[in-house]
């Protein structure tokens, strides 16, 4: 995933992507940043940091922010395994046209043929992120900046959204499948791109549009310029941008990720209606909603029967068998007289690899569940994605090795309900209808080609 | 509050009050420490810093912690305003007696006559806390170190809950009255004291019961005796623990403070029986388990209106006014289209003074709230707490300088209830019924003398 | 040692005494720390730190210390092993009196007796530091602060200098022998007290005159006062002040140490008259005046034949015997063609173990050095020292544990000489001339009564 | 300047190389780094850091940086004014060739035109350093690595030095010219290349000899190949390298550098025949050696009239007038009795602005001193140099701008020398005689082309 934000004509530039930057921080938390142009100038002020946004860009560190143009980034590392400092963006880069600052979200899935094309011609190359590779190939093309972007674009394939500075310009881009999101917003008479409405919302700014799948957004004083560096393809929303991704108070396709949970929540209720139980209650967060609109949908009362514990993180001693026990329960604890003696539709947003889920239900038993009917506002993961969504390889996905019964054996429920690929779409589709969405990931069906090579290393 | 945690006779004993402290975090963020006692060595291991449990206690701090015996603390500045390292608990102190480490939540109220007392005796003071106290008065007394610390306590007043290691011995107490909460559980063959019940749970031990009003504890090589250095007084819990400060996890007489909170809701829902809405909702987090029992018992719909950012800190920019509105609004960010047109009942805890509800109404006024009927869990406060609550002086109470009518203008709202005291002590009642809580918060009428010049401090 | 500055009525004396506290370093690196008082408010402002001085009173940190009156202290660890932050000083204590602010350098010999008869009292203690005590002490005194520290001072034994903050106050003291070193300075009307002249000097400030043994000075308002606390017993100053631990710009009796470190020297040219050279060299920085004034003395030409490295330190790896060998080399590296093929007389400030000066006489022999003849500033030193230099214990002093001959082969020089206690005196009098100095640590005899308990740890 | 190390086939390469930058740390205190190749993996383990070396690489990094090959890099900017942390070498890079490490010190001066000329065909640069331009140069040429960097290197002027990793081979190569230095050393059967020798010592190896101007060396499995790539121009070594840049110890040309200083203060003594004065004294550290020689050529005794503070730093507080006179007095103490009435010749190695020297002369007239002739170790400097010392420009060098009557005047002293031309060259020649040095500082002349923008640009 990974989250970008950008803004144009602001003297407090750099402090709006900071706080933009905090309501996309649970899209990447691997490392973050942000670059500022200031008008006449024709270098960028940066700061990139490892780690989470929050006390890194201190008072010190946004004073030297300067400028009226800013972009930001936060990182999830989806490919480029060994990842540092380094590959921290936005990037900063000298060529021909002039300096350009640009920070990438999503994932380029033919990296590797255009980096040997680029390298044969003698280029070389400083990051395990593919976000350079676009800025080699702008360099290449003496056209102006945005026809070079343009005939860059045409040579890449994958699912993105990218922000650039370039002189006085803030440029956006999103993939001709618009697999990745991104939103275009105003505040004030300035113009702010976002992966996600909620940062333009935040910093008092409303919500405008999508920006269209291969669009291509140039904001310079002020002014918009729109134009398509390809033809629209079928249009192929990541679905899983509402199944877990984005915040609930996301819009996409003009409805809140909130209600679209609500609604495969329900969904599922009717899938589920001859199943009876005293409670519904989701695994928190990521369940919250569903489970909200499962309850009103069946009239099951709708109970929160753990606690999530916001303090916890990863960094702590786990050298013997009994803290590593410990630490595998520390995020969710359970509210005993509310599970004990319980009949209970269990609703969460996926089922991956199935460790966590089976841990979430031996919990359940230990503290006195009777029944666990088991509900999932995603249909069965088959198929990893290569558009930038983190799942693992075929291998360790528990659907693509396990029939339907050994799966509610393996993780040890009672019944077992994926929601159908239909219910999904017709639950997200939003102001769009239930059309237009990627179901790679639950049909193997890429709407890309994929490379041999790229298929066979996962 | 604060809170505290020991543990007697583990050799993992400085790991797993580590774990403990994790899930007592919302109990103190200002510090937090812990101290070990390795069998037949008569000094101390410990560390204390400033900030968050978690990612202080790294691999190579843990290794320098241990120990058999071990006690933690974490600190909410409740008295002794400018606060620094050197008040992070636990406390080590060398005396006649031998070397103490102590760690205490809660309050004691006279202070200022027993150090001035000390003074004039003769004693020196390092920290502003007050727990400084308990050891210059044991070290006064030539008599075993049990019945020494029994005279100290005869000597203060307050609502407390501590740990102490002294020699072999891991001790525990509770005040008079029961005002603070300190309960006893097991793991395995140890015996651990708590603040809160989940912390033992965590470490895969479990609850045996409360520590009694008055009970001095102390376990050494696995055997606990119990004592009591005061008559029980009437019982006067804090029904504030149940009402806010406590995990939803958390058992206080034998119930869950989730359903106790459930029940509150319920109590309300009959208050207000005649007002019609949309939708019931909570302020996240501290009014969710309430809003649910309200949903519940009323048959009206229960919503999640906001998302709570955890993400979110205070440590950033507010240099310009902009800034200023945005960081307000960074934690709680309102989903549009479950507000917009309704008619709500919105659920939280508490009115303190009345700012942070005003400005939450504000916004779901913005985002298109019709009627907002508030509904409260704990009745008005109008009186401050002298036994560790953090809550600020008689003037700044809004119910206690605003008539119901004024307070509803106030903070902009259609109509306002606040839950009776029997109806929140009759739902918070648990296995003990709706006797034995302090109300002084809500009524004025102190079980402890206080004296008159600690009463116009505030 | 430790070092010691204070400062009255100074807008700026926080900074002042950060300055000063740079040009202290020497004197520890373990902690350093200010605290600070603003007239007319009864609380100190104060931060105190591990490690070196410099880096750690940014702007942020002295910006919060202010006020006119400052006490600084650099902390080095000689008694009280186990040393954390809760040792570094300033102090800062409540008591009857009132506030108190404390820096402590030296040693107090009768420690544990106070200890264990306050700690009867009923004292209680949080510091391994002895400074505690004095407070403790003055607390007991209902007299007026310095009638109260005069009688506290009368109780202890040892060589120290020390700085306290008291109300309006700026106090200072030193040891009724003056074993450690403390002088009087003015700068601009302000009265300054510090461990060594150039503190002062550094600051614009011009030096006075030694505080006298047992002269208690109290400034207020820019008025001074002294008394005594103490008949000034036989003056007994520490030699090792001037033979190697105070800087070459200290001021002592009126002289420069430099120089007379360079008499130190002529006096060992005197006594090695027959013995021929072809260079005089020192080991650096230790060595360095004497051996110029050996070389002036005796005509024979003064060579530089190590580099010393400033940039080493101690923390890095030394994981296999060759790591372990480098580091040993890292701080003083030989240059070849000065050394090769020379008869060397090699001039140090002492011989403590006696495995420093063998590993740099090795390095010698490698590089080429032909004879090597040892000359050293001072005598043999053969008894532990209590009053505050960190000499080891008796057997660990290769002069107390070898007769002359096993020296000399032990090290592996061709010739070894050790100024005598005469000479040493001579030339370290100043313009109080050869009388006044402590010499325990080359006699065992001590100038004060040392508890059985007290030598026997040593 | 800067400084590089790089060894080949050891398996501690990694902590060999921290040593040796703590020995050239001098030569560069920016930033520094370390990269290290595993041999039969493709990939670099690197750290690189801003600030100095000491501290940086503990245990942990230092147990990562895994590999038998290493170079390291000390950075000191001479070029791109705005650096951070992504300047700080080893640069790691991917090319059509492979992996490369790079590392670099010294400058390049016709940057702008080899950068001009690849933009223009496509590439990108994200370093502010020149280094990366080499790796361009590389990467474009389809030879075999070693006739690739030949290639790119003719392509290229200026004066440097580095090492390079690529595959299992360790590359050093040294500037046509043998402006900066590099040195070929032995540990074991390892062989090592450095700025400096003691680089090489102190890892218990041996000089072997230079580095010669133009050649190209590569080690695999422990052989080394010596080719050329340029036509060895006539030689012009940095004569500065000598008179201040690098360590006492450092072999040059066959001798010590600090014989080579003690010869030039021989030769200013001669100079300076008929004055007289009663002391000779350095600027310490960098005047000391020429001092020394100056004293046994005219019999003029030594002295040490300045304590150098090694503690100091530059980050602190000048926020009133007084505070920054006292910062300016920090770094050099005067001993008064030293000084005090003497006519003295003072010795420093170099008079570059003039204002550090005018100070230092003030201070010593504040401290008593009666003459002042002021002896120095280089010519007079009238022009930048453009081969990586860190000069500033024309109008700022004293000597380019006063005449030597008003540098008398404008400095303060009662007369003033500097060696000539000829008699540092002498001095310095070494087993090499007195020619084959660079002189453009004193001159004007430049041994390459400048182009006229880079020449104005100073």
């Amino acid at each position: 995933m990974g989250g970008v934000i950008g803004i144009e004509g602001r003297k407090d530039a750099a402090g709006l992507v900071h706080v933009g930057l905090l309501t996309l921080q649970h899209r990447g938390q691997e490392s973050c940043g942000i670059a500022v142009k200031e008008k006449g100038k024709d270098v960028f002020n940066y700061f990139t940091v490892n780690g989470l946004v929050l006390g890194k860009f201190t008072g010190d560190v946004l004073e030297k922010l300067k400028g009226e143009n800013a972009v930001g980034h936060v990182r999830y590392p989806t490919s480029g395994s060994k990842s540092g400092i380094l590959d921290a963006q936005p990037f900063i880069f000298k060529s021909a046209h002039g300096n350009i600052a640009i920070a990438l979200s999503g994932n380029i899935i033919n990296t590797t043929e255009v980096r040997d094309k680029l390298a044969k011609e003698g280029a070389i190359f400083q990051h395990s992120s593919e976000t350079e590779l676009i800025v080699h190939l702008i360099a290449r093309e003496k056209l102006p900046i945005e026809n070079a972007l343009k005939k860059a674009l045409a040579k890449i394939e994958g699912g993105y959204a990218a922000v650039m500075l370039f002189k006085n310009k803030l440029i956006g881009f999103r993939d001709p499948r618009g697999l990745r999101p991104l939103v275009l917003g105003k505040l004030g008479k300035s113009f702010v791109l976002a992966s996600e409405s909620p940062a333009v919302e935040v910093l008092g700014g409303h919500y405008i549009r999508d920006v269209k799948p291969g669009e291509l957004i140039v904001v310079e004083n002020g002014k918009l310029k729109s134009t398509f560096y390809a033809k629209p393809a079928a249009r192929q929303n990541c679905i899983f941008e509402t199944v877990y991704i984005s915040r609930p108070d996301t819009l996409i396709r003009g409805m809140s990720v909130a209600q679209a949970r609500m609604a495969m929540g329900a969904k599922l209720a009717l899938q589920m209606k001859g199943i009876k139980a005293d409670i519904v209650m989701p695994v928190p967060d990521s369940g919250f909603f569903a489970a909200l609109g499962f309850s009103k949908a069946s009239g099951i009362p709708f109970e929160m029967g753990f606690v999530r514990n916001h303090y916890m993180g990863r960094s702590f001693l786990r050298t013997t068998q009994h803290m590593r026990e410990i630490v595998a329960k520390l995020k969710l604890f359970p509210i005993s007289d509310i599970i004990k003696g319980k009949d209970i539709i269990l609703v969460d947003d996926s089922i991956v690899r199935g460790t966590q889920s089976k841990k979430i239900i031996n919990t359940l038993r230990e503290y006195g569940a009777r029944k666990i009917h088991f509900a999932v506002t995603s249909p069965e993961i088959i198929a990893p994605c290569f558009y930038g969504v983190n799942t693992p390889s075929k291998k360790e996905l528990i659907a693509a090795t396990h029939t339907h019964d050994e799966i509610v054996k393996e993780i040890g429920v009672d019944s077992l309900t994926f929601i159908t690929i239909d219910n999904a779409a017709e639950a997200c589709g939003g102001n769009e209808g239930a059309k237009g969405f990627c179901s790679a990931c639950f049909t193997g069906k890429y709407p890309t080609k994929i490379s041999k090579s790229t298929l066979e290393a996962r």
